[in-house]
């Protein structure tokens, strides 16, 4: 393009045809649900009309099993976690680096052959520790990141980074900060996500942070916010998602949005009314 | 409001209102401008229909003439800058700390005198220096803005965090994070602003950061951005402006947009050039 050239058809309706693409896809975390077994969990979230579940429970030795109950449910194998493992991909001792790359690259072998979509990942809980800093710990994260990101990718899954609150983490705060570490990892596997709890905490506006997500976010949790530390299911406090999802619409998501929250009363009653009030919400939602 | 009491107007219509209110208004700091006085430039920026000044110059002693020049040519005072001064409000030790405040105060009431709308403030250039991190300076930051932004506020102007990107600053690089921190500090006198070359390297998109920034964005420079050291004026290298002033828009910005560039060929005729790139741009934001 020369100076000045300015192609204005570049610009006519994006944002329209993205949000044509959007949609409110529901699945859970697998304690939310009522059911003494994973079986009955899936089966009652595909009554309930969700789409996915987000099996966080260990993967190891049952891959096999939870992909077929997941199929034999109609549910897709929205996402796992990382969760507690040898090692950590951060650490500045070489051996126990190489030992957090194993667990990682082990963690994603059994996600892909749940089928998992992704495999959600917290960089550090709490502060860096001194001589560690901020710093010292992206520029580690970003380098250790790319051919585990890669190897996600041609896994078919890939690594969702997930940005807490101040209270669980203060080196990873806000969607457009994961988002920011995505560009600079420069993989398809690399992808970031945004919880509503702890972006009512750390983020100025929701609609904002969803669209510096953009091509990155791969997740969403879904909990009412601030100052509501029991993360209570939508509908059951103040908070509202209109704004959120709003972004979500802009950007055309089409990915998971799950429940990671906790809920008071019945369960079977107050789900179902949750994922109508977020059905309302998202209605609300005119981009 | 009662659980699941959906007030759907709430969010009518809410966008269009706000877009209308945005408006491209232009200002440019005064190394920009060409002229052998504050006079001539003044004159300059009001024949090419820039509404305000960034005067990014020395004002101890010269605020009457400042001020005075400025309503002479019928510009804004948009906004000046911190610069350097005693102290550090981010210091650790008490008595550099104490000089910081004492140096701020000055250069607000200075600012103010002039009839700035807000004064720029780069809180960390480089990286924390051990012990020092991201966190004890954001916690230090956080407690020593509230009472210079009520300050601040109580003589008209504000005070403006600028996020830089990471060649200049590792502290404070995106504007969502400026943003967090104004929410932190709670005052009326503490904004943001947003850099199109600095966001150009740190942010994953324009528009996502601006919405951010919403109420707190106080102040925009233009200037084109990634892999351009020379920072080109607008037009005069290939980044485009249209997803940002989306953003613009979107929040119902009328704050100033000020030209923070260099200029390559005549500035008679490539800043004209430039002012109508960027009417362009803004044409071609539909929110």
């Amino acid at each position: 393009m020369k100076e000045h050239e300015v192609t204005d058809s570049t610009f006519d309706g994006v944002s329209a045809d993205r949000s044509a693409k959007a949609r409110l896809r529901l699945c859970s975390r697998m304690e939310v649900i009522p059911g003494n077994s994973l079986e009955e969990k899936f089966a009652k979230m595909k009554a309930w009309g969700l789409e996915g579940a987000e099996v966080n429970v260990p993967l190891y030795g049952k891959e096999d099993e939870i992909r077929t109950a997941l199929a034999n449910a109609g549910l897709v194998a929205a996402m796992t976690n990382f969760g507690a493992n040898p090692g950590n991909i951060i650490s500045a001792d070489p051996e126990e680096q190489r030992l957090g790359i194993e667990s990682m690259k082990r963690k994603l072998e059994a996600a892909a052959k749940v089928g998992c979509k992704g495999m959600l990942y917290v960089p550090l809980f709490g502060t860096p520790k001194a001589p560690e800093t901020n710093q010292s710990i992206r520029a580690r994260l970003v380098d250790v990141l790319h051919p585990l990101a890669e190897f996600a990718h041609e896994l078919g899954t890939c690594i969702v980074l997930e940005p807490l609150c101040r209270m669980e983490s203060t080196f990873l705060s806000r969607v457009s900060d994961g988002a920011a570490i995505c560009r600079d990892v420069d993989s398809e596997g690399m992808k970031v996500m945004g919880d509503f709890y702890h972006m009512s905490i750390e983020e100025t506006d929701m609609m904002g942070a969803f669209i510096s997500g953009g091509k990155y976010l791969a997740h969403v949790h879904l909990a009412g916010g601030l100052s509501d530390p029991k993360r209570s299911i939508p509908g059951q406090n103040q908070s509202r998602f209109v704004e959120g999802f709003r972004g979500l619409k802009y950007i055309g998501y089409d990915r998971f949005c799950s429940f990671e929250c906790g809920v008071r009363g019945d369960r079977e009653v107050e789900i179902p009314k949750a994922i109508a009030f977020l059905k309302r919400e998202w209605e609300l939602a005119v981009v």
